[in-house]
């Protein structure tokens, strides 16, 4: 079976993850479609709007047959690493494209990109360290870096968020020696950090989170249905839909009891950044409130989400650093399954070398524990007896078949 | 003028504790009452019905002229440690006396039980050690030694528990040498378990507190009217008294979030505890149920209730470590004062030796910070604006005055 990847967050499925879906398969000719879909915190460093678990029905729902979970450990980083153990999985898992949509569409830049910088890897690397001593963010200083490279020729738009996450993509390919081809789909109608409606049927994840938030506009017409039931159905059974703000309290607390040095301990913690956290978290009175007070020109506002998320989350440096030197996960964790997906599976079953896991009592592994205290975290808000049963439900629930 | 000293905690000042202030002052002929209270979190590890200001002014209500905070590190402890640092305060305040609560009321039976230790140190401490060796609790033990040291000779029932605090006010009394004289006042009507109302006017305070929450039964015969209506008071404005079970979201995301080595470096969390606690925080839906799911008979309730207030608190073994060799307080934390108090303080200031902390911000110490941080937890459970409001109002508050 020809099998297709797609690299999710699925926050929640929407009609232009549909178009997506579709278009690539059509593109790959592909006859089995595997998502790799982050947990319950995002790359953006945020709380998802409900859990793995309702995101994976909705995914299987829209055509998905087979969803695997993105460890903590790759789905709250920069695209870099986000990237390698996205692709590492769907490469254990024999895929034979991944397909993934940018503001550009055009593969061949992606692919001339990454040849261009492969070659001037040195030249870049040197202009990126003197852009971060100009005091910009990361990202900014790619971008600039890339553009003084390019010297204006215009190859690839590295800030655009899309394109930079599949020049990741096609880079760990290359990195990683697969196997798979990559291709890409060109987003249509809606920029990724679009807040509002702009199109009849496409919307952006975040235009719809806005609208659920506030209770403002219709997000009836930008998602497929299923999508709005299963929604609507974690709202009446648990009372709310999760955003920062509901963690905003754990976060204060964990903060106002940790000492400078436990902060240091953190994942993404810099030196220096202890202070500001200490010294504003005091003060701060909402989580928007207190992103507010720690930001500056040099982090962005997802890197200090993402901080923030690690905090919340205690994962420690020391703990991080069980990822191996070529950022590849160490296991396959199966979330859900069509028929077709358990079928695919079941034929290439010989042929995957990481072990797959379907319950939770049967591995272990550092990574997987940041994976177990992440959803613990998620359900923390809930009050008893909910909490305890969703606790309890990530060690026993085993995959979702459609 | 003569000083007299207390300690006390004042879970909420009541009948009782007015009988034992007006005795006290008659036994001792002072001028003036000096009482070191805990702070927001007490001996048997729990937190205050209501926080340390409150309390304070009811001290002040009802007779006391000075309110030093005994500070977390020695207020949340085994007695041994909590009397020293009472006892330190006290002495370091020029008392001339100490008079405590005791079931026995006879001062020389404590000298006499302190006299007889002193002198049988080794036999005792070896038959403590053959004690816990059984694998009873710390408290049993002491008992138990005690008993067999003393071969049946009633000199005092060291298993009552304001007989064990008053033998230990006498222990570091002598062990300091300070310039203090011990006295005792026999309890009346109400032992400190008491759960019931057994007396007209006087009951314990537990009674007090079970009447309180349970909402059962009517607490304005066994406290003044000032304790009434500050109650009454807190409650209104910020809509709860508190208890553990209102801080149990905040323990068990704590525990779920730390690795068992985290734990290991909580005070009072001994090797094999951690895993006792991990393995059980997940099924537990309340803190009552976690308690009896961790309790055994080597461990007292109240040791795993500090045990608790320490990981609640993210309190260290390290961070404990500045209390000093002699467990002598490093500073004194004014809380209020009556201009009695005021005047007291005035005319031996010069003899003071340890600095007197009014503003939180002109002085700071490791053991401080515990204060600090017992503060933030304690006002965690709060919605916000009251939450910053009481967190700000810590640097902020002046020591009441009456």
């Amino acid at each position: 079976m020809n099998a297709l990847g797609l690299v999710v967050e699925y926050n929640p499925f929407h009609n232009g993850h549909f178009y997506h879906l579709a278009e690539s398969k059509k593109e790959t000719n592909a006859d089995v479609v595997i998502a790799v879909m982050s947990g319950n915190f995002l790359q953006r460093g945020e709380p998802a709007l409900i859990s793995k678990w309702e995101r994976t029905k909705m995914a299987l729902h829209c055509g998905i047959d087979l969803v695997i979970e993105l460890p903590y450990a790759f789905a709250t980083q920069k695209a870099n690493t986000f990237a390698n153990g996205a692709v590492s999985i769907l490469e254990a898992l024999k895929c034979q494209s991944l397909c993934f949509g940018s503001e550009l569409g055009e593969i061949s830049s992606f692919l001339g990109a990454n040849e261009f910088l492969h070659k001037s890897k040195q030249q870049y690397d040197e202009l990126i360290k003197k852009q971060i001593k100009t005091g910009v963010s990361y990202p900014t200083a790619l971008t600039n870096a890339f553009q003084e490279l390019t010297n204006g020729k215009e190859i690839l738009d590295l800030s655009l968020p899309n394109n930079i996450l599949g020049f990741h993509y096609v880079k760990s390919i290359r990195e990683q020696q697969a196997q798979m081809k990559p291709f890409t789909i060109q987003r249509t109608s809606a920029g990724y950090h679009e807040q509002n409606f702009v199109s009849p049927t496409i919307a952006s994840a975040t235009s719809i989170r806005k609208s659920i938030f506030s209770n403002e506009g219709d997000i009836t017409n930008y998602v497929p249905s299923v999508t709005f039931q299963i929604l609507n159905e974690y709202k009446m059974e648990k009372g709310l839909l999760h955003n920062w703000e509901q963690y905003f309290h754990l976060l204060k607390y964990s903060i106002m009891t940790m000492t400078e040095e436990d902060l240091l301990t953190i994942y993404e913690v810099e030196e220096g950044l202890e202070n500001r956290i200490k010294k504003n978290i005091l003060h701060a009175q909402s989580f928007q409130d207190f992103m507010e007070r720690i930001k500056t020109k040099r982090y962005t506002w997802t890197r200090l989400q993402r901080l923030c998320t690690h905090i919340l989350t205690k994962t420690t440096k020391q703990q991080m650093s069980f990822i191996n030197d070529s950022q590849t996960a160490p296991y396959i964790r199966l979330l859900g399954m069509s028929s077709k997906g358990q079928e695919y599976l079941r034929s290439i079953k010989k042929q995957i070398e990481l072990p797959i896991i379907s319950k939770l009592a049967t591995f272990r592994h550092p990574l997987l524990e940041l994976d177990i205290k992440a959803t613990n975290t998620y359900n923390m808000i809930f009050e008893e007896p909910l909490r305890s049963k969703l606790l309890k439900a990530e060690y026993a629930t085993p995959p979702i078949r459609l």
